[in-house]
């Protein structure tokens, strides 16, 4: 199958493309390095510096011997999304190319702006190339799970059945995001099922949750392919910054009183999501929609298997309450359906205790490279 | 008050500016011309050429002695929408500054690109302009109709209370747009409803239905004070299709079915209800949503009416069905609540036969200029 990754240099993209690469794919990952750019501005740069696409290329097929196709093209400007997706004919497209940071959207006017731009302008100049280069190829694009914020009933598989006053209708499921990045995929997939139900194009929407994990097979070949591994407050996930903050001695920071709960992922079942996706393609005239999860915890339960673990390593790990920079419930109700991935055949890694220590083994290793400056929150939502 | 309206120089705004500003209060308008670039590029003028926003306005001045203040700045360029807010210091902002076309934003890909590009833009540097220079100021921002599309329930006044599996919460009412244009909408409101949870701002956004009617009590005092009379295939609605149709002797045309249902409403009913909507802002934090229309009816019943009106003043009136060049239901549901206006003090004007023969005299008095090439289809949905 040819496969385009669009943002193929991000933590999602990268292993992507290996792992498409290494099924037998023929894989073109383009990029215009937004994210570097960003965490060199901000200073938000990963534990371990990363090589630039096209050398992890190289290295990839020295190691594997299956071949990645780089192209640093900005995908923003129609001209050159038309022709990267002219040069490559993709029969899917793996649209990862967003500006993908919580707090970076939430800085100021020039940020949230920047934010606005990319992720519209990629999702847009995407939707028109696919319509008129290869109106039969499958986009599926990274939604997120915090398209849908934290209602209080069950959040379902994008898709929602509402009986009003007696009589039915089928809408997308309500969403209202809790910083303006998330806010941006709301925008991208409103702007999808509307080029979906007028030209018929085939799309998965995959509402992901938060991912964790440095590493899956490809990356395990050459420490040079792992992905990004951020652990500040622009990139780093809340599982990242507890890991280091377990390593580096610091007490895990809780926002506020910590009862947030959210789905949250293995990398290597993102993997197995994107092609599970790709392998089996949304009909014509389709926007199928998939929760991307595996488990659903709170950040307090976070905290406490990261102590746990930490703990079993003989590491003195201590938990501790901040101020919440961001603006949302914090005690509030959770429950989405998640079984579209399952049916399709994902076999789950979960983030158990011997998970966490293999996480904090690789932290530790490169502990001197942490710099406690960058973990605590710098972005504050109001 | 002061009042800042963005889009001054349109069909809506320029009748807004004067009722304002005839109301006593302190008016500035502000345009880019925009939508006479575009009528000029599609050879999509109106019936009757109107003066540059600032003649009209030393026009209005000679003959009401009431000031508009007129600006022309590009609002979708950031630095112009904050000169703009910091000058004028408004307590009440009235956006109308998008490209309206339905037609236009389906054209291609420039078309489109354009509508995304100014109509997000400028929202976006509105709701920027006031968390920074006047965060207590109210935005009045029209959305559409459209913005629904015609869902099998009743449409709320864009909100719902939703019960699912035993747990209740309220949502923006769900929205799917039959044009590209109209999903710019949509994206409005998605920005303005995060901005309005994260920041507080005040902000009524006004769905409205097709608008109609050639003269407010301000116009009456000089032909040159009208607002834009379109009937070409651009930003013509089909009232005005109907209207020049009726007139030139050619069949009115109906799109398909022609059981196509919309609520509509009357010009002098708009400025009536952005002015109550002004008058009575929305609360610190609220994003209230009203749907503005007086009356539903399918375009089968409207060419009926204009059929029974015109033949009342001696036209020989024919109604032709004709391939419809949108992709919409033509036989469907339609059921909109509109109270909320009506219990702040809208008073209806209903488009009875007197009416319809009023509009048809002033498109008659003007016979000589229609140009039947532009009323057609020229472009199609897919």
């Amino acid at each position: 199958m040819r496969v385009l990754i669009l943002g193929g240099d991000g933590y999602l993209g990268w292993p992507t493309a290996m792992d498409f690469a290494a099924a037998g794919h023929e894989v073109t990952a383009v990029d215009n390095y937004l994210r570097r750019r960003i965490a060199e501005a901000t200073d938000s740069e990963p534990l371990i510096a990363t090589p630039s696409l096209s050398e992890r290329a190289h290295l990839f097929k020295a190691v594997s011997g299956h071949s990645i196709e780089v192209r640093i093209a900005d995908l923003s400007v129609p001209e050159e999304m038309f022709e990267v997706v002219r040069e490559s004919m993709p029969e899917v497209i793996i649209h990862y190319a967003e500006q993908p940071s919580a707090p970076y959207s939430m800085r100021g006017f020039k940020e949230a702006r920047e934010t606005l731009r990319n992720n519209l302008d990629v999702t847009f100049n995407c939707i028109w190339a696919v319509m008129e280069i290869v109106p039969d190829a499958h986009i599926v694009k990274l939604g997120t799970m915090g398209e849908y914020g934290t209602p209080n009933i069950d959040i379902e598989e994008g898709w929602i059945d509402i009986e009003h006053k007696g009589r039915t209708d089928r809408f997308l499921f309500p969403r209202a995001a809790g910083s303006f990045y998330h806010t941006t995929k709301v925008l991208d997939t409103d702007m999808l099922w509307f080029y979906v139900r007028l030209h018929g194009l085939r799309v998965t929407d995959l509402m992901q949750g938060p991912v964790y994990g440095l590493s899956t097979p490809q990356a395990e070949m050459d420490p040079k392919l792992c992905p990004h591994f951020n652990y500040d407050d622009i990139f780093g996930t809340v599982v990242n910054r507890f890991l280091v903050q377990a390593v580096a001695g610091m007490p895990l920071t809780v926002y506020g009183e910590g009862g947030q709960k959210r789905g949250y992922l293995n990398l290597q079942d993102t993997l197995q999501c994107v092609r599970l996706a790709a392998e089996n393609p949304a009909r014509e005239g389709e926007l199928r929609i998939f929760n991307q999860l595996t488990e659903v915890f709170s950040v307090n339960e976070l905290a406490e298997r990261v102590k746990r673990a930490g703990e079993g390593l003989g590491l003195d790990v201590k938990i501790k309450s901040i101020p919440n920079p961001r603006k949302e419930l914090e005690e509030h109700y959770y429950n989405p359906v998640f079984s579209g991935l399952t049916d399709l055949g994902l076999e789950p890694h979960y983030l158990t205790d011997d998970m966490v220590a293999d996480m904090l083994e690789k932290v530790i290793a490169n502990k001197e490279r942490i710099r406690p400056e960058r973990i605590m929150p710098r972005v504050k939502w109001s």
